[in-house]
């Protein structure tokens, strides 16, 4: 049996020429976001949180990981902060999804598909529709030119 | 300013109504897949390693590390163990990918394209190209009619 795999191209290959320590960026994304407790914030961000006790409920996480977490998702530049005041209230920040924390969306609808494939009984609680016409949502390997693609069909190349 | 979200639609609103710690998938993904060193040896074997001495070396990971993880990643059953004999010398088991494993790869690939835009000054390192035309590949939000979708033309929905 042979497994399906990618193939690495140019000076690539083969794979034990080189190292992807230094540079890698699924490294980096990981590393930025290798808590399960940041990937619950997250989630509740796209679900339309924006105040601390909402995280907090929310994600079901406590006051002090909250806290921990969603000062390093503003650092990171993944929500940014505002301030924002409710009548007869003092003025408190609330926490937004910038473009950069917005851009994650394909990492939580590749990762919540997976799980509902693999990891549910029923196929998941939820499910994404494109509001426009109904249909069910999800990420897709395509190209630009607009051609789905499968592991088999891809090759990895150098950029620099 | 107000920040882009999906919308929750039916008895998934509001929001605070409901707890998604039971079945939520998104989470579960994560909790499988929540240390870095998952990340790397599966971006291994998508980059073409089978043999446990591969993935040390390419991932950059203690033997310990790599020995506990994959073994996780065969419990989990994203690889499988597979017995090989190289002329000479004593049968040794191999990693594969599993259909579950492989379809991770969207996560992969997501986690990367976002590095790519936000963790890297020079666009990322490597690039994937579909083989058949040369173009650039990386994961889309689409509906199953085939629609480019946005956060915000999205609601989701419960399905039990």
């Amino acid at each position: 049996m042979e497994t399906t795999t990618l193939r690495l191209t140019g000076r690539l290959e083969p794979r034990d020429g080189w190292s992807a320590a230094a540079g890698c960026t699924i490294a980096k994304s990981v590393e930025l976001l290798s808590t399960r407790s940041a990937f619950l914030l997250m989630r509740e961000a796209f679900y339309g949180a924006t105040r601390f006790e909402e995280f907090v409920r929310r994600a079901e996480l406590t006051e002090a990981t909250t806290s921990t977490r969603l000062h390093e998702l503003v650092e990171h530049g993944l929500l940014e902060l505002e301030p924002y005041q409710e009548r007869g209230q003092r003025t408190r920040q609330r926490y937004l999804l910038t473009e950069k924390g917005a851009d994650l969306f394909p990492v939580i609808v590749s990762l919540m598909q997976w799980g509902d494939r693999w990891l549910s009984d029923t196929g998941g609680p939820a499910e994404l529709l494109h509001r426009g016409c109904g249909a069910v949502v999800g990420t897709e390997l395509r190209c630009e030119h607009g051609h789905i693609v499968e592991l088999a069909d891809l090759d990895l190349a150098a950029t620099t």
